[in-house]
This record gives structure tokens, C-alpha cells and sequence, in this order.
């Protein structure tokens, strides 16, 4: 079942993350930044070996027939390559997370109980082709004072070897031991499993990607996992709604890019707005394409539209198709939403602020909007400066997950020589 | 393998429980504290079939002879039992914490995001033989708006299904679904491995009693676990230690009570100090029957003292003895606590703040302490009113777990139209 030399090569890379993870939890965060900033040299000056890596990751792939829109996520364009690098810039500029005090709680036995920031320690990422997320998750780890332990697509093998190699190289130049940005190296795929089941020896685990992976992580995990499951966003059109808001919101949350998590899979709409909304709305859609799955009272109000099944108001889409129903009142559709969503981004239109409000408590999801886009949920637009993903767990971290929430605390007390009585 | 009856128990249950939590997360704080409130009566006025379900628990307890410590923990005395109801009333008093706004965030395209605290949904506790536990995390988890999924130690079946049936009978004439607190009544094994795999049912599990029970349910679980293991406490005693407190100290440390978690149970001594300070400790420790497992340094400064191995210094005796060791420097007192350590209470005892910053700052443990005894580490100590056990994990809820880590949070934004650009 377990390779021992597996093993114990994960457990040598978890010890010396650890120690890694020390010295950075050491460090002031104006060293976390130089060697952030160290790194991004490093790249640069790494340019030609990365981008020729990614050339051969290139040519594997298409030699294995791996299929085009894999292909296109993998290349490292020179855009693509820059802006990995100025993102490191950027996480390496953000203010600091580390440190900062929580709470202070003054006991009247004279203890001082302070609650502070503190990093969480080694941090394993397993994700599936991009290489770019090699750089972005790994600076995200390092700017809060993390190991990295990363797990890359083996169609990437090659581009992450380098990346991380530029990125070692650098960090050691700044004085950062080359254990806290680490690569795991074998493309066996059992690696996965013996990285989650290091209890103790690696703190969290964070699988980007799709549901099958994030799945397989969760079912083998011993090791905290926070997961990013898929989006299945709503928005709810009130019978209050503003008309001519809902289609422009409506339109954006499903066609601005409806690849993402956070683009809309399904409308609902007020029975008492649906015959004067839903004929304006699905003309809209027409022009940009979007192929309507509706239910019944849906289908005869906008003739031509496909009848949904039950399984379409559970999909996420990630293309130009959303599902469509027409429901009796608020309360079917915090129904439908709690019933058949993902818990990531749900929106209600409305001029009624007890509707909005009703909404707002009862959407048990990590985001709930009144009169706007789902597409805003996103570590950037909520002004966090960066973004490990969104998470659609509740524990620890929900929604858009960035360096706060590469965090812990601990509780430091100063006494004067108190005892329990 | 799988019973699929069991499995559509525990669905069922669920299914009911999220209805319930939904309840819950609508009602207003006055209405929790009232079911609480409802509930210690009803316990008050079955006093009687609770204690008689207790007594057939004893009864088959010693018929199956199990042994005197767990008959005693079994045991609801006449006090046990008020102390039990009383400690109803006394969480349904303390300060609520849902719905409090954790952070604002305006966005200069107009969005408004709040960040709120919210109940998680539903939580199971799977705990060991103790009946009171039933009571107190069911009322912290319905404090908190959570529902709960009991699972009680076999031994304790009677006593639990009666302090249960006495709860829903409390919190039914306040309103509350009885679905609220349930408890799982097979004895059936099985019943945790289906409990902790029910993802996207049941939203977070804590398990409660000894490591072998933890360490099970860790590796069974699909669902997020919060782990309390156990707890191996250092006091380190540097040489600028005040000789007469570090005495005072690591007797209360030790002795104190001794069978709990935040109870010392490794002793570290600077080397400066040793010969005046340990000789006197171990005299001290001596008159109070603690048996010293030493490094040979100690050894030779305490003749009598048995020689420690690998094994102790990893060792959670929960009793009277306790290990100790001489150490050249802090640096090496740090070392020998993120190594052999839990993660869960460790004291500096000196005069240097030089040396208490950095033992603060190194140490990796929920709590660390300059001066003070680690028998502290405790929700009530804390302040916190209430405690549900203490976190060795980092994620989500790290050393004593109150109310506020019985909740997530929710984004709420509020726009006026904005769609993503």
C-alpha cells in the first residue's frame, strides 16, 4: 500500500518545512517582503530556463493529447510570465498580517491575556495545472510566514521545478533557508495521500482545483483541508426589483465570465415580476447566447426555452447556460437556494428592505448580496490585496480566503507569579 | 461495510438537525437563552428518571466490570446533578455572541461588506462516558444557534438518553425543535464512522475524551474535526527565575490536579540554576509524592531520582510524576518543547524580558505563559464563561474553545446595482 521511501521523503521535506516555518516565523515582516521581492529578481533572471521548461511541458502535452483548454491554462505567455512575477511585488508590498493583537483580556487575578496573530506553519497546496499558482500560493505563504509544501499537475512538472528553483534561489539570497518553498517532486501520485496524513507534521492542507481532486484530498485527509468546492451562485429577483437593474446585474453575474466560481448557475425569479422581467431578460440572454434551462411556468412564459431537470438546478454551468425558475415568494426561494446551493454566493434584487434583510439572515452561504453582482466575491474586489481562493467551508476561513486567513493565534499570558487556587 | 439503514438514521438526523439549526439562527438571543432556560427546568422536574436511567448505567457498569475511575465519572450524584442543571442556566446568562459584526469593509465602488458572525449549522460531539457532558456541550452548541448530534459513551446510554429526552421535552415548551439536540441511541459502532462522513450534513465535529478516540474519529472523518489531544506542559525555569515563585509555580503546575491536560508534566531547568533551584523543587516535590523521572544531570543533582527515557519526555502521565530535564540555554528549552510538546501550555519562569519575549514568540502552543502557572489554560480562567473543551489544533479554534468558537461568519454586502467591470 505505502511506498516506506515515499514516506519518508515526505516526512524529511515536513521537517525541514518546520524548521523553515521557524525561521520565518522569526522574521520581521520587512525581511518577508525583501525576500518576496528577492524572489520576483530571482524569476526574472530565470526567465529563459522557465519559460523553456514550460516549452516542454508544452510539447508533453500535446505528444499526450492533453485536451486544448488544458493546454492554453498551462502556457507561460511572456504576459503571463511578468505578471507572475509583479505579483510577488505586489503580495511582497501588502501590509503585514503577523502579530497583530486580537484581543486583550485583563484578568482580576492580575494575568494579562493577550490573543495574537501567529502563522499557522506548514502549509501543503495541492493543486492541478496552472503554473502560475506555483509563484502566486507559494508568496502567499511566505508574505504570512508559512512553509509551503506544493503539490503541482504533473502536466506542469517541469514549469513548477523551475519556478520554484528561481523562487529558492532567491529566497536563500535574502537569507531564507530553501526548505520553506518546497516542491514535491515525484509525479507518484500516491505523494498526495502520504502529504494529507502527515498529522503533526503539516497543519493545513488547501486542494485548488477541481471537485474530483478536492474530493480525493478531503476522503484521504487526516490533516486539516479547507476546501474550495464549486459555485453554484443565485440570484433572486424580488417582486420589488428595480427591472432595468436586474437584467444589467443579471447579465453580468452570468456572462462577464461565466468560467468562475462566482458566476450566476441559476435565477430565480418572484412569480409577480416574472411576466413583465422574464420575456425582457431572456431576450438579453439571446443576444449573448445563453442557452436557458427553465422550469415549467419558466418555459411558458419564454417559449423555445429548454425544460430543466432536477440535476440542473444543482450544476455548475461554467459556460453560457443557467437554469431558471419562477417561484411563489421570498421564502421558496431561500428554499431552493439552501436546498440546492453550494453555500459560495447568492444575491437577492429588491426595493424591500425586510425582503433584503430575510435573505440576507436565512442564505446559509459564505456571501449574500442585496442589488449586486455575484461576480464580486473575490479576495481582490473585497480589498484583501490577494487571494488563496474562496473557500465554501465554514471552518477557519469562509469565502474569499487571503493572508489573514493564513493564520492562527496563540494566547500570550504575562503573570506575576499567579497559581490556580 | 456500510449499514445502509444506519446510514439513513444518521441522513434523517441530519436532515432534521439543519432544520432546527435554521430555526435557531432566526431566533433572537432572548429566545435561546430562554430555551436553556426551559430546559434546566424540565431536567429539574425529571430529576427522578434521570437518576434512575444513571443508576441502571451503574448498575451495568459494575455488572460488566468496568473499572472504579469510570464508574466514578459515571456517576450523577445528587450535587453532580444540580451542578448540571444549574450549569444550563448559567450559559443561557452569558453574553451572546451571534450576529456581532466582525469587520466592515466599504468599497470605493459603493459596496458595503460586512463580516458577521453566525452560528455554523450543525455540530456533532462525540464524547466518552461523563452524562454531564450531554447537557453542557448541547447548551453550548444551542447558545451559539447550533444544532447538535450527540454521541454519548455506551456506558452512559441510559443516563444520556434521559438528560436528552429531558432537554427536547424543556426546549419543546419554549418552542424549539426537538431536532435541536439529538442523540444517536444505537450503540451500533459504526453509527461515529457514518456521523463524521456525512459532508455538506453535518458541518463540524469535536470530539471529546482520550487520544485513542480522537486519533479514530480523525481518521475517519470527511467532515472538518476540531481535535482536543493532550496535553504535555513545560515549565522551563531560566536562570533569572525568582527561586521562591518558580517553587510556588511548578508545585500548582504539578500538583494541583494533577489528571487534567493543562496540568506540567515535563519540568526544564537552565543549567545556572539547577544546583540551588533543584534540589529544593524536588524536596517540595517529594513531601507532596511526586515521583521525578530525570536527565542524568538531574540525577546527579537529586540522588533517587529514576532515570527518564525517550518515551517520557513525550509522556502525558496525568498523574504524579513528572519529567525533568537540565538544559544548557533558552534556545534549547524551546527546541525540547516544539519537539516533545503538544502544543497546548508552556511556561518561562525569569526575570529577563528579554528571554520571556522570545520563549513568547517560539514556543508553538495555543498558550505560553511568562511567570504563571499553565493550569490557567482553561474557558473559564479565560474568561470566557463557558468552555467546550481546549483546541491542539490551529485551524478555526486553537487552545480554550468558548462560544465565539462554536461560530463562522458570513459576508453581507449591500450594493445599489454594481456589476463587475
Amino acid at each position: 500500500m505505502m511506498s516506506t521511501t515515499l514516506h519518508d521523503t515526505l516526512v524529511a521535506m515536513a521537517v525541514e518545512a518546520r524548521k523553515a516555518s521557524q525561521v520565518l516565523s522569526r522574521w520581521s515582516a520587512e525581511q518577508r517582503s525583501a525576500a518576496l521581492t528577492s524572489m520576483a529578481e530571482a524569476m526574472r533572471q530565470e526567465s529563459a530556463s522557465i519559460i523553456a521548461a514550460n516549452a516542454k511541458d508544452l510539447a508533453e502535452g500535446k505528444k499526450t493529447g492533453i485536451e486544448k483548454a488544458s493546454l492554453d491554462r498551462l502556457e507561460l505567455t511572456r504576459a503571463r510570465f511578468d505578471a507572475m512575477c509583479n505579483g510577488l511585488d505586489e503580495i511582497a508590498a501588502l501590509p503585514d498580517v503577523v502579530g497583530g493583537v486580537l484581543d486583550t483580556i485583563q484578568r482580576p487575578n492580575g494575568l494579562s491575556i493577550k490573543k495574537v496573530r501567529v502563522p499557522i506553519g506548514v502549509i501543503g497546496i495541492i493543486y492541478e495545472s496552472r503554473p502560475n499558482v506555483t509563484a502566486d500560493a507559494a508568496s502567499l505563504c511566505i508574505k504570512s510566514a508559512n512553509a509551503v509544501i506544493l503539490r503541482g499537475g504533473s502536466e506542469s512538472f517541469h514549469s513548477n521545478r523551475a519556478i520554484v528553483a528561481a523562487m529558492q534561489k532567491g529566497g536563500e539570497r535574502a537569507g531564507l533557508p530553501a526548505a520553506a518553498v518546497q516542491l514535491i517532486e515525484t509525479t507518484d501520485r500516491s505523494a498526495v495521500r502520504e502529504l494529507v496524513q502527515l498529522e503533526g507534521l503539516v497543519d493545513l492542507v488547501i486542494p485548488r482545483g477541481g471537485e474530483s481532486l478536492i474530493r480525493a484530498v478531503s476522503e484521504m485527509a487526516r490533516v486539516p483541508v479547507i476546501k474550495h468546492y464549486k459555485g453554484v451562485c443565485h440570484t433572486f429577483v424580488d417582486a420589488t426589483a428595480d427591472l432595468q437593474n436586474a437584467i444589467e446585474i443579471c447579465d453580468n453575474a452570468k456572462c462577464q465570465r461565466p468560467g468562475v466560481c462566482n458566476a450566476m448557475e441559476t435565477l430565480l425569479v418572484h412569480q409577480d415580476i416574472a411576466p413583465t422581467f422574464l420575456p425582457r431578460m431572456a431576450e438579453r440572454f439571446r443576444e449573448k447566447g445563453v442557452v436557458l434551462h427553465g422550469d415549467p411556468a419558466s418555459v411558458s412564459l419564454v417559449p423555445g426555452m429548454k425544460e430543466a431537470t432536477e440535476e440542473d438546478w444543482y450544476t455548475e454551468y461554467l459556460d453560457l447556460i443557467l437554469s431558471v425558475r419562477i417561484v411563489p415568494d421570498l421564502s421558496e426561494a431561500i428554499r431552493h437556494i439552501n436546498h440546492y446551493g453550494s453555500h459560495h454566493s447568492d444575491a437577492i434584487l429588491t426595493k424591500s428592505d425586510a425582503n433584503a434583510e430575510m435573505f440576507l439572515d436565512e442564505v446559509d452561504s459564505a456571501t449574500v448580496y442585496v442589488n449586486a453582482s455575484t461576480r464580486f466575491t473575490d479576495g481582490f474586489e473585497f480589498g484583501m490585496g490577494a487571494e488563496m481562493g474562496i473557500s465554501t467551508d465554514k471552518i477557519h476561513a469562509r469565502g474569499p480566503m487571503g493572508l489573514a486567513e493564513l493564520t492562527t493565534y496563540k494566547y500570550v499570558i504575562h503573570g506575576t507569579g499567579q497559581v490556580r487556587p
